[in-house]
């Protein structure tokens, strides 16, 4: 099954212990695509400026990921740039310039309306819940938010929530959105705000998702659907950790839209190529280790994290 | 298998935000104690004060645990006095009184000679290392320590661990015994100074286990054993985090100890079993919920932390 993307496509630079590269090609919608791109067609909803060339076409074409939703806008494209030198795990933001993103209003290609998997990347809620609205068929739809709409715009992110299937978001935003800082009651009180599964990702220690009585995992009739955790590779080096959470979102949900059927099985194995797909995107700068990959390689980390995490 | 196990035994007044107990019977033995009971037969070496009284030692004695070592001394048990009101993961101390504690020097039963499994709870790794030395034929050999000992004890610290199979710390004590910041990196320093185990808990995200190549893990011949993760269980109130990871530790080696074989399949079950014990220590204060455990409830439990991360 096809899944369409709306998000940030846009120029990164960033400084870590490892060193510092600027203006990588990032942006959620493009660490998302590239890797759910292993797994299943995807296609991109962005804006980018007159700075977007042929090499950075070239790195979606490369993974046949349909672009044609991508529109070009006079000016420069989206710009971030952060580093993370005290700590692998938060980003310190030094700039953020919208550039063309200050005026998106995200259009749908026809050839697009037949995806049956929706992934809304964190951007304005507001722009999150017109792209849901244009794609009222959609099997399956998910997305990501941040603190920072989860402050300053709660209504218009409740109101975009209540279209939603799946949140993936971290600990702590988890908490802020439902106001506790017990996770298990975090995720009751986030849970009951729309989706039905709520992907919660803790960096170096994986994900854990949590279920409603109406979700995927219908395994044990008659009891709570119980949470599923998966663990991140422990890696000697962590080069960039920027994208990694779009990486396991990617990968998470495009495992999902290449199956069938979505029992709680293929969710599960859906988490563990999640944290899969995260693990390689921090290996190097930006989305250069994902630009790489083949599948032979990320279904060899599949089994490392099975060793990780089995008994038997 | 029986354990011999050294650490202390105590008196510990909690408040978190679950509310407040005063001096419940503590200590990281009394916590290590009865959690491996429920494996196997265990041996304690410790010193109380005129404080301890019939009502304590029924505590151990209920779970048939040998307190011929508890040493009585005149004066008052070792004391602590804690919170968790911000953070659960993190006691803040209020007050440490070692009373008897101060001149404790271990002294070994005849009867607990035969012991092939000693564990070194959390004291002063001079004392870890007298014990060790008393106990020249244990099999396994496990032990705790704590930021304390690693940064204004390091000599000491050092010498004991050269007697160490498996030492069990958390994250913040691993990097700083270690001096690195990287998980994976920091293992193979600690892995260098002793241990052939290392056991890294991680709170609320569980624990991962490091081994070096004369390691239980001879499973994969040839390769680098590859780490073990196991979860922790997401609860929905954590009522008193103390001793959680000496309950841990108990439950690892008591169910290590209760094996004929200490095979990688058997290390990795112990790490289940170590966060099971783990989550039913901190449902009630102090000691309360080991007390009234059952061996049922334990591999109830069990099951649910291997459909937590299983894929199958």
């Amino acid at each position: 099954m096809a899944i369409t993307v709306v998000g940030s496509v846009a120029y990164d630079s960033i400084e870590t212990p490892a060193g510092r590269k600027d203006r990588c090609l990032g942006g959620a919608a493009t660490y998302f695509s590239l890797a759910a791109s292993f797994f299943t067609d995807v296609r991109v909803i962005a804006v980018v400026g007159e700075d977007f060339g042929p090499d950075q076409e070239a790195v979606f074409k490369a993974r046949k990921i349909d672009t044609r939703g991508i529109e070009r806008a006079p000016g420069k494209s989206f710009f971030w740039e952060g580093s993370y030198l005290d700590n692998l795990n938060e980003a310190k933001t030094h700039a953020t310039e919208l550039n063309v993103f200050a005026s998106f209003a995200p259009k749908i290609p026809e050839a697009y309306r037949d995806s049956e998997f929706l992934f809304l990347a964190n951007i304005d809620p507001v722009l999150q819940r017109q792209v849901r609205e244009q794609m009222p068929d959609a099997r399956l739809v998910a997305g990501d938010t941040m603190n920072y709409w989860i402050k300053d715009h709660r209504d218009a992110l409740l109101q975009m929530l209540k279209g939603l299937d799946v949140l993936l978001i971290n600990d702590t935003e988890a908490r802020m959105l439902a106001g506790n800082n017990n996770l298990v009651l975090a995720a009751r009180g986030v849970l009951a705000l729309g989706p039905h599964t709520l992907v919660v990702k803790h960096g170096e220690y994986g994900a854990t998702a949590f279920f409603s009585n109406d979700s995927f995992d219908t395994k044990r009739e008659g009891a709570p659907p119980h949470p599923f955790r998966a663990p991140a590779l422990p890696l000697e080096e962590v080069v960039d950790p920027t994208g990694a959470g779009d990486s396991f979102a990617g990968g998470f949900f495009g495992y999902l839209a290449s199956q069938r059927e979505l029992t709680p099985a293929a969710f599960r194995r859906a988490m563990f190529y999640g944290s899969t797909m995260g693990s390689f995107a921090v290996e190097r700068f930006g989305t250069e280790r994902l630009q790489q990959l083949t599948r032979q390689e990320i279904d060899d980390r599949f089994v490392l994290f099975r060793e990780l995490t089995h008994l038997d």
